[in-house]
């Protein structure tokens, strides 16, 4: 891209807000990049999403000129990160970081030397942006948003240590995860100190590091308030709730009127 | 299926309520097919649902036990039809029918002999429902539902014809295309004195010849109408416009807390 | 092809034998493929099998050397006609055919001018065949086996215009649409007289007109009757069932040894 | 779309020139897309292009901002059309239509009343215009061309009756099934008197009911003389012939070194 | 799942009998999971199986109320057993596993803390079982079966080790590449006292430390063996031979009627 | 294989030459593989190829009798190596290694007991070769071609210690991450002395070792001109660049027309 929109953001402070896609499907793709959204979540880890449905989702996101497409790796490798940047990603996600060592690994592989040591050559790349392989080669390192996931209590003791990673662009919190990993009921929806502060330690890590941070939200409620919190990342629906949800409530709407009969 | 339950609904002058499926996903339908829903349409005329995506939501939606499988046919045609029930669908709907012989030729391809002239031979039509194909064949003719759609006005002055050809089971108006056929602005969203009459004419023919008549909806809200106006066939939602939507409305929630800060 | 097997065996009165595809999967057909059959048929009337698999599962068939490709299409039109043959199949068996005007369409749809109508212009259909499209066209209308399916009563009325089409390669009994037109229990496996007179009639019309007759054969011992009976195109295994008698006789010995501990 | 610029060209008696895609793949799409082409024809007709490749080619296509996409239909029919112009093509040409009934069936099913008889209901058709469903279908009829081929002898008496046909946006010569219904072997590559006639007799009849004609071109310099004699629609090259010249002429150039040694 | 049958089966000191999957299609596992089957094994190893494949056969099989679906990994990693799992697997099976250093990894990647460092995160894992993501992650530890394979030399050192990891419920042994790294020639099928001893010492570990041993039979009689012989998770069949062994014994039956004639 | 024409040519001193893959297309392949090419490089790092993808095409290159498939490995693992000579390839190609611990893992992964620890398993491998699995088993370490790409400054360190490696059958240069990492403007086009001495220094190891030396080419004219510097796995073309290079030169030579006008 000639010009990285959720950088850009966050860089100035403003909240970059996205949806989370867990159907593979480049048609609910193509259907939602025409919204106002700065950025598409193309989730490979806890979702089916295929080679082939991520990279036909990237161009899609890409080519509609509205969000740009970020890749949630089902794993931090270079394989992973490689498709997904040679496919046209704006920025990749690895999750589950816990150390330094992992983090810079992750920065390495998504930037070209003498940054890093991702390996260049896709035909593809530069297609959405308008740039030739030599043009896009030459624009990656500055546009490619490297971000990692702190998701697991391991990772509250390197905090400092991951933060000050070099060429780290955005920490993203995982909040299920993270529950899970402090023994915290994720899914009773109650509110929890431990988990209130760990995430006050990742924010404050942030700001003394200057890297923005972001957090999955389970709802626009909660999307609404993490903005209000500092998160400068967040996506404010995720599709396969949102279409579930809708259908619901579509049930209930349409339901009155048998009653009324 | 041992049941048809939109038929035995509709028979009960229940309104059979489901979802119409713009997106061609196996995984979407997964998820919706947990809703207590009576049915989901499999739309192939106007969404890219190849035939591979076609029979893999079918057997999703009908091994999930709750919602049973109705396929929107590209054309009326043999093949279409057959492929449809091959694999398993509760049920088909032949688009733009307008005469009283295209109505017969599709209730014949759709009905084995000696109603019809389907022929049979699949290996996986009865496997959601437990059957074998002896028990499928047997059961087919009274469980499978033969639908066509009366939208365009070539078609409301054979309606007399229409709705008694024998083995039909339901009558879908196609509101857009009525209206487009009558020189109506469907997408004004204007009351039309004209498409008004078209559709009690419907009605009416349908309960004269004792023949449910169902109507695609845009929104949950007209399908409430629909359902207290007689209609016994329809979707609360689309798959589509329920994701455009909840995103948008994403959108707005999230939005107030940026000007709040 | 440059010499169709199929055709040339049954010139001499010898039995062509192979097997019916009900698994659209490039991967059993190259397992199978192997063996010494002399045809597959990929069944595109009542097999989930889409057009991708169809091409890609006669090329494997083409590319082994072995067996030659036969598709049975899901209906009978120019253009499942025209992709069956543009993939390099060594003939078509279209279903259904009743009267001589069907089978005649058949016929010109699957060869060039001046006998039919066929239309030219696969990149594709003679590569397995080491042919240039040039080659390929040239060698065609020699190659190409037309066949139809003979499955309906109303049929059996029209058998000497049916067999007398000039073209007709081969003529393919469906016996459990003919035994559903007749209202014989297809299932029940009990002999017929109606059934059996009905294919006697078959028979003595393809000796008259020397016209080779086949039929689908639900197991290999029944294809052994049907060759002694003067069928000359006989699937001796059906994938489907093989898969499924194979795993159950599979538990069943495997079973003893339970009982034996 | 909002301007159609092949028939724009057309219109203004510019040639339109495209590129005709034998290889069905996105990926290839995607690279000649960036190309100053006018149009690229995706080919369902004679090569292995299904309704899942043609969406995404369509969409590839269209949301380059350059070429416009056009299918060749694998047959004419409603639902061929309706898929194609549902995935937001820009037109669709109709192979071997021999009357003007053939050839006004196709245009009604490319238009929407009160033209002809299309049907609406796409979510997907505007996305790559950026329109709203209503949009898309307010501009449709303007914009979308509707082609029909002649390419084949029986089409050669009627040409006043085929070229008048309301609604009929261009006709493209298929020479290589003209010169088998002639009796003329296309790949000998010899001039023709015969074939040379029927062309003017086509392009004569394209000039009296102006209606632009376009013809199928096997190579960049045959594409050169066509448009030279008037023809306006011509694709440059094919993909799968570029393909193999090209890698051909690299194993002569490369080949020199080895001979030097 | 609710309750994993295959783990309570063992448990049980009864063995648990399944197929082997080689053919990557839903359509075979559809057909087959019909059969009094306590599970199917989706091979990722030595199956082309994609992503995509295993998604839809896991459902495939799930879905079917019978069997349970075991996935075989191409490779022990966090990202082949996240997407398994998330896919609603009842189990995997990691290969090659020769310390107890590379079998805690596997059980840490399957099962959620505190015992494990599995990620959650699926909208899918729980459909086919009925269970919200709230129960299905309850469930998981207790239900899900981790296991791995022994089938190498390098382990037979470090059985007791292995055999002794925590959370391990199943170790299978793989005759074929046990064979290969001791030097015997698997294919020749004669009896090698040194692949006995091994396998002996394999099952002792087992009863020794409480986890049930399975192996891969390459046939139904030797499944039968090795039931008596104290493996409890064994695979009846595969379908690839099932397959071709039913087609060549076809061949045999339907032969011997052209000596016949 | 039974006979790896690769290596027999480059142990002949003879180049090897064939074509770069870049679209993931079994029809582009297909065609492709009826030249008098030695082999193809089916891309799996920098092209989007998925698992199926390459399986397909594999199968279609070895399938042709033609050229032989090398697989590029999206990242040296042991998985990705056996799912591509599980699927019959006769090479892989590692990318970026740069230490002989790298390099041995790579032939161990690749190489079956005694050489390595490679896992067998396969019903597809040995088909299009026309071995049964006994056999293809038996002439895999001989036949198969393990190769490492060395591309980056930190291998222009370790060449003696990577060449020396047992078992290694090819390095192949990559001569845009090579540049990259050294600092160089690859895309510049402009000699480098630099550049040139790391080539010089590689192919001087590959001389002392013993070790067949190959490079990426980016035209015809670039690959004769490796040839005569002693590379002897070249690939002549590659299909993206061949494409879009074909397609403009079309544009220029059916341009010229317009200006005659
Ligand atoms: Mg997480
Ligand atoms: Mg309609
Ligand atoms: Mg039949
Ligand atoms: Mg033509
Ligand atoms: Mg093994
Ligand atoms: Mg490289």
């Amino acid at each position: 891209m000639t010009n990285n929109k959720i950088l850009a953001k966050m860089r100035n402070n403003q909240p970059a807000r996205g949806v989370w896609l867990g159907i593979p499907s480049v048609h609910s793709v193509r259907l939602l990049a025409r919204l106002p959204l700065d950025f598409m979540i193309i989730d490979m880890e806890h979702s089916p999403t295929s080679l082939e449905n991520m990279v036909n989702m990237v161009a899609a996101v890409t080519s509609s000129g509205g969000p740009q497409a970020v890749v949630r790796l089902s794993q931090a490798s270079s394989e992973n990160i490689k498709s997904a940047l040679d496919a046209g990603a704006a920025g990749i996600i690895a999750p589950m970081i816990n150390t330094r060592e992992e983090a810079a690994r992750v920065v390495s592989w998504a930037k070209l030397p003498p940054i890093g040591s991702r390996s260049f050559g896709s035909s593809y790349a530069g297609l959405t942006w308008g740039q030739t392989p030599a043009e896009n080669a030459r624009i990656s390192n500055d546009q490619v948003m490297a971000a990692i996931q702190v998701e697991n209590k391991a990772a509250l003791d390197n905090l400092d240590d991951i933060f000050s990673t070099p060429g780290l662009d955005m920490v993203l919190v995982g909040p299920l995860d993270l529950s899970l990993s402090l023994g915290i009921d994720f899914f009773a929806g109650q509110p929890s100190a431990i988990l209130d502060e760990a995430m006050e330690a990742i924010l404050a890590a942030g700001r003394k590091h200057n890297v923005p941070v972001g957090i999955y939200c389970p709802s626009a409620e909660i999307a609404r308030q993490r903005i209000q919190q500092g998160f400068l990342f967040v996506n404010v629906a995720m599709d396969t709730t949102t279409l579930i949800e809708g259908v619901k409530q579509a049930l209930q709407v349409s339901e009155t009127s048998i009653r009324e009969e």
